[in-house]
């Protein structure tokens, strides 16, 4: 599509278009240094670079596309929102979580100033009008995972069209009927707004897609775990972050072959980087495009990340939803049952996440932890402690960060990260 | 009793002696600067001058009798625990959330710095070894409200016996089923520690307790309203507070018999300050014993404050618990539904909240609202401003202030308080 047809269709959608330009020119060259100046990468992460070039452009013109057909699209902040529902009444869900600051200014009138930057930038990428995904969205669903959140979408929600799912606190069978509750209300407003029906087939058919998504990162992430390591830390980190705008089949092809690339890499015994590269997990909030500070930061230091522990990374596809159901209600109890593993810290207790990180610590042999944190995440930065705690007893160290958007700490970061990974090398 | 027994009993507690006579000594000094320079007070503020000279004293001393008499001590946090079930397995349930910068360094090592105070003090107060009713507490009763208690709990939870309450955070049919559930979970919590079964009649008599205290308070918030106000906002400010430790029968009893006087006083017209002296809400969060610093300054600055809309204020006495039940399960039925009425800003949304402020202002009569919330607190912060947007819409002006208990900002809050009295006059 032509620079203009582009232009056109970002007016239609109301955007600041000078803002927007801005933030592109930005986003471009922040992608530039941080991703193409990499050497040795794979041929199959052209399809990623190829696709974030295009994120406002021809990823917007399918969306354009899909609603003239009728269908509708869905925007979430969060991996507690069944993608299967909104593939099962035949509309395509995006994620929203901005990871930029932009309309940072305008976003402290309406919310607090100590709010995490994610928040922050949602909401500003709103009143900026600079985000051509929140603008297509015909319903927002927000959740009530966190304060921040939960109180963020009451301001939000009136400048956007959203339906509020309750995730419960703690893990018990009451909390799973009122889980189940909610998922159903879900169902309810979806087939509202799309005019169409849950049915066994469809949801099926939703069911398998998400699932064979989610089977292609956790084949990535067993193959990245490869000794030495086969993909950078940024590449993977990128592929999760648009497996959350991207079609989910084409998505799931491409990431399968380059899987196949990873393999025959892995078969050579060749790696991105040295095989004593120190080996980092990253654990924590979620990083949303295009949030690559720290991993940028990490391996830069002489360090590589192995493994992510976050809601865009591995809480994201370690868990499959059960394909045995049969009848609409089967598949939504097994919705129900895969989404209540989610081991978020908003839970109350989470001991799961700490199994989780202690196992995947295990498994990619990583030689120690960097814990972030979002400044002002109450859940992840109160949770930091235990996971520290529970990684000391199992001799692995760790470093905590909290930070947020901008670029004032990038200095501080690098002088503490390339002293953890001193320590550990 | 004497100095040694005290000194003795505060031994048995394992409280760290040397600590608690320094926090004593600040709390008498404060106290005396804050309230014993007021003039004009009614006789019955004897009574909460005595209670709060002898808080870690006769009322501890009490808490033990109770204690060697078979009872057990139930420490809360939040006004969403249920009193009824306490005293219906006739144990003493008593507040422990804290006001005093004490033990934050400790409290820092175990809960992010950007925790607000009210969490670092009932953390730091633990682990500093010097309130003597966190030692008193056989259960400690937490609850899912806001992030930062939710997960300081499970620190917290290390060092002291606790049951967790999940408090839902919509307000529809299935959040009142689960809510129920965890009214019925702590029943039974109560009823295993105690040994004592919560029957009708039992849990009757603990309804009609707390009611009559309700009723008490709310008689007092009704006459503290007369024109010229008969009482300062900090003598009403202590009372709430101290309605969280003390004996409640007592407490009742000693609070009507101030209300007769102030009804004498209301007779003849005085007030504590001249009528034409502006008159102020306070809206937010609660503040705990000895967190004076708002209303002390508010009330030096040339206002007094005639409402507090918060839980140590009116949210905690404006609905009582219906009396007409019989069973059990009647009962149980009543407090969830009176229980569910609390318009904490941990709900989403929390329209109840807007209205409530709305008519307290109008039957107050309050010439603007500070609006307070302690610094890092989501939930409130969050809510600050749509309560701003809703009193505009009524023409009354708000100030909204974020702060924690050092006095660092005194000065600063002073001068910000000062302006808006002279704006409002
Ligand atoms: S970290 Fe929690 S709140 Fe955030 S996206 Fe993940 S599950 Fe949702
Ligand atoms: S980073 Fe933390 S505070 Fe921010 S949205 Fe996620 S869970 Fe909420
Ligand atoms: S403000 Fe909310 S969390 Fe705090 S005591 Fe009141 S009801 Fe509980
Ligand atoms: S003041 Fe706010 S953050 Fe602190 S305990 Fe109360 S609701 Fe939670």
């Amino acid at each position: 599509m032509s620079e203009s047809a582009y232009k056109e269709m970002w007016e239609n959608l109301n955007l600041d278009i000078a803002a927007h330009d801005g933030l592109l020119e930005v986003l471009g060259k922040f992608y530039g240094d941080i991703y193409m100046t990499q050497e040795g990468r794979l041929k199959g992460m052209e399809y990623l670079d190829f696709v974030l070039s295009e994120v406002h452009g021809l990823r917007i013109k399918e969306l354009m596309d899909a609603k003239a057909e009728g269908k509708k699209i869905i925007g979430t902040f969060c991996v507690f929102v069944p993608e299967e529902l909104s593939l099962a009444v035949d509309a395509v869900q995006v994620g929203l979580c901005a990871g930029a600051d932009a309309g940072t200014e305008a976003a402290e009138t309406i919310v607090p100033r100590n709010t995490c930057a994610l928040i922050k930038s949602f909401i500003g990428f709103k009143m900026a009008k600079i985000c051509p995904y929140t603008e297509s969205c015909d319903l927002i669903i927000g959740e009530t995972t966190c304060d921040g959140k939960k109180k963020a979408y009451e301001a939000f929600g009136e400048m956007a069209p959203m339906h509020i799912m309750e995730v419960p606190q703690r893990k018990e069978a009451s909390d799973r009927i009122l889980w189940k509750s909610e998922v159903l209300r879900l169902k309810d407003k979806l087939e509202e707004v799309t005019g169409k029906a849950v049915t066994a087939e469809s949801l099926k058919k939703g069911i398998k897609i998400v699932n064979d998504k989610r089977r292609a990162l956790q084949r990535l992430n067993k193959l990245r775990a490869a000794k030495p390591t086969p993909i950078s830390g940024r590449d993977v980190l990128l592929i999760n972050q648009v497996s959350f705008y991207d079609d989910p089949i084409r998505f799931t092809q491409s990431i399968n072959t380059l899987c196949d690339q990873i393999e025959e890499r892995i078969a050579k015994n060749e790696g991105i980087v040295p095989e004593n590269t120190p080996r980092l997990m990253l654990s924590g909030c979620p990083m949303a495009v295009p949030n690559w500070k720290l991993p940028y930061i990490i391996e830069g230091s002489g360090a590589v990340v192995v493994a992510e522990e976050s809601c865009i990374g591995t809480r994201n596809s370690r868990d499959l939803v059960d394909e045995s159901g049969e009848t609409v209600e089967e598949m939504i109890d097994a919705l129900c049952d895969r989404y209540m593993k989610i081991d978020c810290a908003c839970f109350t207790p989470n001991n799961e996440r700490m199994d989780n990180i202690k196992a995947l610590a295990k498994e990619t042999g990583v030689d120690g932890v960097i814990h972030y944190s979002l400044m002002f995440c109450q859940p992840y930065t109160h949770e930091a402690f235990k996971v520290e705690k529970t990684l000391a007893e199992n001799d692995v160290p760790m470093l905590a960060i909290e930070t947020d958007y901008s670029m004032e700490d990038v200095e501080q970061l690098k002088t503490r990260i390339e002293a953890f990974v001193e320590m550990i090398s």
